[in-house]
């Protein structure tokens, strides 16, 4: 497997396009369209909210009955979430002006939505950013990198990956493109994601590889421990890669899922590190657990601590308040045995292989739950690293996890107080 | 029932102390005792976090063991959490020198720290500190208030509060104390408290009524939902009033009870109210819910969403962020038939008997899940005032719960991400 330039036009087949609408934004672009050539399978997670917003029925819908899917729509801006029958009535409109311009049936249509929650979305600019879509089109690496920049809300880069593997010799593509920032705590999905691939695959080997992956990808991040009304994640799978066909019980399954581990691992990172007003990337690592899901709350307890998020902000191993998220994650363990490590890095690397944490090179703060004499001024600076990774073992076994988040600063405050005006 | 001046020296026969230990602060008290002329039944709720500070393991080991209490010790600045067996060898020290000049067992003294996570509770400053305590010793209110004083760490006022009730005739007093601040989502108790009684009451009615109490009042509260690793608790009950005893099924139970929840309820609004860097007191009431618990989940959700909170501090009317803390609360409900409410109040009052929400003196932002065409300026007023209400009805039942929070801030961020230094 290795890492390719592009994202969702990275594979064969696809397309993708941006518009702009002016459904809320001015002068930027504010709607996407990512196109398979022919009807590809299709796969999603969606948020767990009891609220969710018209294109979440739309698309949970699709996926369910739809043999094929050939297109996805997504704009940012209106999240067409708590807008009633009204809602649903606008979110098949824009399924059905899509289908129109593409030839094909409004049910090959998923949609997308992300912005303020409680506003309609503005039909007519709806039917001018379809018309533009049309227009550009294109199969470009570039239209890929367009497409991720027209989703992006506060985000202040555009987030995309493409992978690419063997499948029994045959060269299979995996690109994918999301947007984060804000009300950032996936479960079962994140915010919008589409993934693409090129790989002949069961649609059910799609969705369980899918479904499974994003319970140590995006739902292993948060921002802000709000779990949205609009969270998507979608792939779709064209088979234009023309391998043998990917089914669940594989060796060809097991090369495919770690693919497509590693890209939503490396999606996970941007939308970790560009969360709302974050200067840094913070990671948690729980090490030596007696169970993935001991681990895995854990590490997230410790990343959505407001307490631990202002210390990293302000560069202050707090290391008391690290312990003490632990503490109230709900995880039964012996505290008086647990170590705590920090460690970071200078440059923000978003695509990196899964390394052994290298524990000697980490600076150890606490031995058997109580301070070591570390040096105050050694943790400041590796606090004020562009990615600072927490590790804590808490030796009941082999078990381990990796969480997501960045630190809370008064940009956080600043973005959110005012971000209706 | 009616509220009175003082706090913890309002009831029969209680002393307080503060003291100008120099455990970490320059310049204030750190050190506060509250001690009952004669040995009292005692009752207390401790935090539920794993890690739990030397303190805490203390009290709850005498809380269980011990007939009766005649002290309580308490310091800021240190927490005395994750300190090993040094840790409980300084805390016990505390509880003997406290002992030795009331003339008690060390077994009568409970303790209770906060602060620092980490650090060795300085002896010398302890001892100093015992020293001054026991010259201070007095049974006014305004000692009571130097007490309260002496426990907070980034507080910005003292909290305080004392009620009278009738028991047979008979009038019983209740007071209490206690500290929010920071590290404030109390799981089973708060911070620190300290509630003094001169009721005749059965050690196990006033453990139920603490516990019970807790529920919909400090459990109630958060300012950034992490919870400590002090939460603290404590009830004395010196039975001076001469009162019937009081015993768990006693009519004069329920009135002791309800005298109570009005005290606990008061406290939890100050400690709301003055959350780190919070400029108002923000409060969710659920109505119309099926059961207590499922109001009381959706409510404490709405208070706990960093979104809603920086919402609330940039006067915006941004409901979808409530609907949407709501939604992932993990309780069921149908969104598309939720009205929504605020209203708010321009002076914070802390003690006021729960009054019924009168909802047409509140603005409807949402009818049956969608927005009502309320006007944005007066939603705009509304949140500028000092006490912000939010009101879901989720049309389910009878059942209500209401929590307390705090809108977050800049000034969040710039104490937390500062606070050692």
């Amino acid at each position: 497997m290795k890492k390719i330039a592009g994202g969702v036009t990275a594979p064969k087949g696809y397309k993708a396009a941006c518009a702009q609408a002016g459904i809320k934004y001015k002068n930027r672009s504010d709607m996407a369209l990512v196109f398979s050539e022919v009807p590809a399978v299709a796969a999603g997670t969606f948020t767990t909210n009891v609220v969710k917003a018209a294109p979440v029925r739309w698309d949970m819908k699709l996926i369910k009955e739809e043999e094929t899917i050939q297109a996805v729509v997504l704009n940012s801006g209106i999240a067409n979430a708590c807008t009633g029958k009204q809602g649903d009535e606008n979110n098949e409109k824009m399924a059905e002006m899509i289908a129109e311009v593409l030839k094909i049936s409004k049910n090959s249509v998923l949609t997308a939505s992300t912005g303020v929650i409680g506003k309609q979305l503005v039909m007519d600019a709806v039917s001018r950013g379809t018309k533009q879509l049309a227009d550009n089109l294109c199969d470009t690496l570039e239209a890929g990198t367009q497409a991720a920049k027209a989703i992006m809300t506060t985000d202040t880069f555009d987030k995309e990956c493409a992978v690419t593997l063997l499948v029994d010799g045959i060269e299979v593509t995996i690109g994918g493109m999301c947007k984060g920032s804000g009300m950032i705590h996936p479960n079962m999905a994140t915010m919008l994601g589409v993934i693409t691939t090129d790989a002949v695959i069961e649609r059910t080997a799609l969705q369980k590889a899918i479904s499974t992956a994003v319970k140590s990808t995006f739902n292993m991040i948060s921002v802000d421990r709000d779990t949205s009304t609009n969270d998507s994640l979608m792939a779709l799978a064209n088979g234009l890669a023309g391998n043998q066909k990917i089914t669940a019980d594989s060796k060809a399954y097991d090369i495919f899922y770690a693919a497509l581990l590693e890209l939503l691992k490396t999606l996970s990172r941007m939308m970790a590190a560009d969360g709302e007003g974050a200067t840094k990337l913070f990671e948690c690592r729980i090490i030596g657990a007696a169970s993935s899901e001991q681990a895995e709350v854990l590490a997230k307890s410790v990343i959505t601590s407001n307490l631990v998020k202002t210390a990293v902000f302000g560069n202050d191993a707090n290391w008391g308040r690290i312990i003490c998220a632990l503490g109230y994650a709900g995880e039964v363990f012996d505290p008086d045995i647990v170590d705590l490590y920090i460690t970071g890095k200078e440059e923000l690397v978003f695509f990196e292989q899964e390394e052994d944490i290298v524990l000697k090179d980490a600076l150890k703060l606490v031995e058997n739950g109580m301070a070591t004499d570390y040096s105050e001024e050694t943790a400041t600076q590796i606090l004020s690293l562009k990615k600072v990774t927490a590790i804590a073992d808490i030796k009941m076994g082999e078990a381990t996890a990796t969480a997501w988040g960045c630190d809370l600063t008064y940009d956080y405050v600043k973005i959110n107080a005012d971000y209706r005006s």
